[in-house]
């Protein structure tokens, strides 16, 4: 990614590789193969998730008919890679053929570092929805409309962004809702907007979480519209589901932190991750490893050398554990 | 105007032409000879009360050289009309040749239709003033940054356009404030928005209030900037000053009222007319007529033919005695 870390996607990989040479370095002997498999594509340049889904066979044709990319994209680099639309639909991996999934991963957050702890075992990847929400008031001369008389679209779309942050903030914990974007129209000085339409996206640990969270800010733009008088128009966008994580690989990594002498807490992951396509096929695990300021998706993300050898070794531990 | 009223502007004309027939079928012997302006550009398509502030002497190169409709459109119309910019330059009436100036126009607000009144006499045209506000945050992941740990332009930008309708109607009566527009970057679903511009207009009817309006509004944007942890940058775009009418004019208009038999208040005029151009050269007086629903820049514009007849009578009863 330009201008994006040099931790985030390549430490699990370089880890993963680290824990198959040490296991053939030491000629251990497992009961299960050990792979390590570099994911394309899961910050959705192309389609989103596209290595880990296609190996857990929920790519399906119409995912790959109108990728968020674009089209021309997702063609060249399907040629650069030698792969094709066929290969990627044909590509899943028997369920049988899977007897777990580890991910090593950066926190992209700073509850680690906060904390000072050496560890956090993921329980949840959070479930991710969007909408596009569209306040509707009336065009109106800004000159000549006292204040009272308007049905002002950016009165509505500005509440609704103060009041879903108070929300979140004092109800759901774990949670995160964020208004990206607000496009005006007609957009200009003199006039007031008839037209706001916010960008929301929402993140919640688990699916009843996801389900009230979801619930309370469509509540919360329903209220705000009404109270200046306007129209709310909702487009739902699209979700991905929360996973948890399993529970038998998240015992697995506690008792690995214990016997390494690493601390660790349980976090959720408020980011998607290549673990979640995964997470219904076999029994999936994460963890992370502290970011130096949380930063992420920037050139300033870093991960301190001492934390990348803990989160290595605590990987091949848990992997020899379950293939042992 | 593509999709604008058949009355902003129209009726003043079509009432002066009147006016000036009545004057001269009735034979009327007056002091000083009365004509009626049919002024270009108002609204600003081109420069902004181009016709007007030509005859005032107030148009300089410079507004010429950039006007906000561009300078294609400019040439073009000038080319139209058979004028060109140095005619446009040496337009320009000696103050001593101006008497004074009357202007009907229709209300473009709901004040005389709700007060079921007749006349509105114009006290003051307000000053408009316009920046652009940006409130200046950090991008960060959406998912994986709290809602404490953010730096979030869209909080800002957002409670700075609730706090400045409170603002107005709590402390600046007969002011407006609009925020016609915002820009967020980068304006992505699953990142927090690092700026935020808010385009602001606000309007006072009077230099004392529009100074005290143009300090609270950019105190506001700093406190809620602060608020959220923000930086904020203030961008001034300009301002037109507030012009009071003529007091002289003003008592003939209610002379004439009462004599007329019309019901008659005092307004301040929200929007920006032809008149202000002419108020520091010469006496200048203003009325308006009732707009049904307030209506204005809109097909729905419309005045009744009695209110237009109201008005035509006023403004010819004005001149007559300010001629007389």
């Amino acid at each position: 990614m330009l201008n994006g870390g040099r931790f985030d996607g390549a430490l699990g990989v370089l880890a993963a590789l680290e824990v198959l040479r040490v296991v053939k370095e030491n000629n251990l002997s497992l009961t299960m193969n050990l792979e390590a498999i570099d994911f394309t594509d899961e910050e959705g340049t192309l389609v989103g998730l596209l290595g880990s889904a296609a190996i857990a066979g929920k790519i399906k044709p119409e995912h790959l008919q109108n990728p968020r990319g674009g089209r021309a994209a997702l063609e060249e680099g399907m040629q650069r890679a030698g792969v094709s639309a066929e290969s990627i639909l044909r590509a899943a991996r028997p369920r049988e053929s899977l007897g777990g999934y580890l991910e090593l991963h950066i926190e992209q957050g700073q509850r680690l570092e906060r904390a000072g702890v050496n560890i956090g075992i993921v329980t949840d990847i959070v479930g991710i929805g969007s909408y596009r929400l569209t306040f509707i008031g009336r065009a109106d001369h800004a000159g000549t409309t006292t204040m009272q008389d308007r049905l002002d679209a950016a009165q509505g779309a500005s509440a609704f962004t103060g009041a879903i942050r108070d929300l979140v903030i004092e109800r759901f914990l774990n949670c995160v809702a964020n208004v990206g974007k607000m496009e005006f129209e007609p957009g200009a000085f003199n006039i007031v907007p008839a037209r706001v339409t916010a960008s929301l996206e929402f993140r919640a640990p688990n699916a009843a979480e996801f389900t009230r969270l979801e619930a309370a800010l469509l509540d919360c733009a329903e209220l705000q519209s009404k109270r200046f008088g306007l129209g709310l128009e909702k487009e739902f966008l699209g979700k991905h589901s929360p996973s948890p994580m399993s529970e038998g690989v998240q015992k697995t990594f506690v008792d690995a932190c214990d016997a390494l002498g690493l601390s660790r807490m349980d976090l959720v992951s408020g980011a998607g991750h290549d673990a979640q396509s995964l997470a219904s096929l076999c029994p999936v695990g994460m963890i992370f490893v502290p970011s130096v300021d949380g930063a992420s998706h920037s050139p300033r993300e870093f991960t301190k050398w001492g934390d990348c050898v803990n989160g290595a070794n605590l990987l091949l531990q848990a992997a020899i554990k379950m293939s042992g």
